[in-house]
């Protein structure tokens, strides 16, 4: 009675592996700014336990498998902000953006199927991916170049027979990088040429920073029958609990794939949707308002950073992501560090390290993630800590 | 750009399939008892809304990816009535009992690996298993029968070196099947001596009939480190929209296995959670007070379907399904005349046709099956409706 050979090579998520060590020290009062995690401290809108406070239902019902009717038109009608149109029958309501990109691999992958990633990338992605047999196959960024992914020769150079698609995420997640409307054109020529998917996991895009303008690959007519984006309620409105997210199509033959897959799992949670599409009603004045508290956080934590000596980090542009190189050889030996031996008057420091967010071995090592989830003070504060943390480590290894 | 041969291979909910002629009957005008999906008419108990209402947080937030410590608490105090112990680190909290099989399956199965089933069996094995690349190998029963499965020779036929696991629903969707301890014992020997994994879905666990006492595969030590459970809140506590259920097993390295993939998907919703806590909570009266509902309506259908001439049916000890084999060449065209053509005063009734729950092509092409899942009344109406139409369909056909 053996496992499946995808499930012996998957790893355990590397943001929640240092999570005893961490509920250790929490245990032994030691007080840990926690910015490992993509969970941020912003209220959620209170119009999504509003809207589920006023539920008076005899029976919690199945929904329909592709979503709540009134959530799937709150979605069309936020995609309109932006002059995407969309129809009912393009969104299926998942369960989180998870559920819409673990449907979406097992509909387009066959056992040995690849899809190209720009590496650092959310890890989870390896996940969904090795589930359906599939193979991600990276495409190395670094740290002294800004994680630039759009670039043709590099694509270029990753591109097989096997290639499906390729998966952006922009904003990006571990790296902050954001796409410029041309990187986002060189990328649909890109797909177009090799006939590739695309897969836009667009979750945070409104955390655009700097006066950028918000983009969509929903935009692009050119690519609409090759495109699925997938959108989720988690970051946007702070929302990560309640597991509402949304595929979005117009190309029909994965709408129907994926609702095979849809009504075998039946719905999603009923009383969720019905305060997510609260949530995706909200008048768009909240996204500058959120875009404000975080374009802040980042340069909080940006400036901080920026103190500590020998860090490469180059500024990121959107989601509340930021990646820093460190110089440790390993960054998980240091953070192991800074959760058992460390503290700063009983106080430390969590961050993910970055090796779990390549696909090529042996990269990451010297990087970390940090995710600007709490407020300005406790970032500074966080920072300062791995600060005053690097130096007591880097001396003791002396 | 092709979709995978997995899902291009699938099928779409022949429970949910008719669901557009229903509705359209419905914007006609026709009333239609829906005896043809697993959605009970029960109310919630009002602890799950109540538990949900009285949540003050600000920020609704990822919950752990094995579960809410309080709920994996109050599964396990909900094991103990049936004397089965169980710890936290065995209960992994799911999006109902579809996540629990939809991970299990990837989590054992490598393509072409094989799982037996008795069919009828309810449809979504297929999806999922699928969805792994893995096969159904099903163990044929039939109406004559009342579809008992529970026998060595029949079992040996089915295994080869490909199977790794035997899933079993105690009791029975669709059939209404129930086994007894000697059956379970014959089950559990079998899987022993070919090292098979058993899969006990035994989200029914409650329903059972006519005096039985309820058992559970948990109940048996010596195949506890093979045994995974599933479990769910929807049918024992008429939630079905709640979407928690949770995969329960002592066996290490599936529980580990599990655990990666739900890291992967992050967590089930957090507020319903919370509401399936105090569900798993209830006073154990409350399964008393079901069963008693849903015996005299099983009563109720089973007298109904046996006034009508040439059919076959054995009155089912368990769940909330019967199956009928009526005396038609093709239950759809029966259930497409029901639904397009035949009322009687502007009232029809739907239900499974059970071609569905078979894998072997061609059989329960005259079986449907029944979701005694209406008051008493509605019931009998709805039977003796599918009474006329079978006389008004066949008058026509002749």
């Amino acid at each position: 009675m053996k496992l499946s050979e995808r499930v012996e090579k998957m790893q355990f998520s590397p943001i929640r592996r240092f999570n005893e060590y961490a509920l250790e020290a929490e245990r032994n009062g030691k007080k840990i700014y926690r910015l490992n995690i993509g969970q941020p401290d912003v209220e959620t809108p209170e119009c999504f336990l509003e809207a589920i406070k006023s539920i008076n239902l005899d029976v919690i019902e199945y929904a329909e498998s592709g979503g709540v009717e009134d959530l799937q038109q709150a979605i069309i009608d936020y995609f309109r902000i932006y002059n995407i149109y969309y129809e009912k029958k393009d969104i299926m309501v998942t369960a989180g953006g998870s559920e819409a990109l673990n449907m979406l691999f097992t509909t387009i992958l066959d056992p040995g199927d690849e899809v190209l990633i720009a590496e650092p990338f959310y890890t989870n992605y390896h996940t969904f991916i090795a589930a359906a047999n599939g193979k991600v196959v990276p495409v190395t960024t670094s740290a002294e170049e800004g994680y630039h992914y759009a670039d043709v020769d590099k694509l270029e150079a990753a591109v097989t027979d096997k290639t499906k698609a390729i998966l952006i995420t922009n904003p990006g997640n571990p790296t902050g990088t954001i796409l410029t409307k041309d990187e986002m054109q060189l990328i649909i020529d890109f797909a177009i040429n090799h006939d590739l998917w695309i897969i836009a996991d667009e979750v945070y895009r409104e955390f655009a920073y700097d006066g950028r303008k918000v983009y969509s690959f929903g935009m692009f007519e050119e690519c609409k029958n090759r495109l699925i984006i997938v959108d989720s309620v988690s970051k946007r409105f702070s929302a990560c609990g309640a597991r509402v997210g949304c595929l979005v199509t117009k190309n029909e033959d994965v709408a129907q794939g994926v609702m095979k897959l849809a009504q075998g799992r039946l719905c999603v949670a009923t009383l969720d949707q019905i305060g997510a599409a609260a949530l995706y009603r909200l008048d768009k004045s909240y996204y500058k308002e959120i875009r404000t508290v975080y374009e802040k956080r980042r340069d909080a934590v940006y400036e901080e950073i920026m103190k500590i000596p020998g860090v490469i980090c180059k500024k990121p542009g959107g989601s509340f992501y930021l990646m820093v190189k460190l110089p440790v050889d390993n960054v998980e030996n240091f953070l192991m560090f800074l959760l058992k031996e460390y503290s700063d008057n009983n106080e430390t420091v969590m961050f993910s390290p970055a090796g779990g967010f390549y696909a090529t071995k042996g990269l990451g090592r010297d990087e970390l993630r940090i995710a600007y989830v709490l407020n300005e003070d406790s970032l500074r504060r966080g920072i300062q800590i791995l600060a005053g943390g690097l130096k007591a480590y880097k001396e003791k290894e002396d």
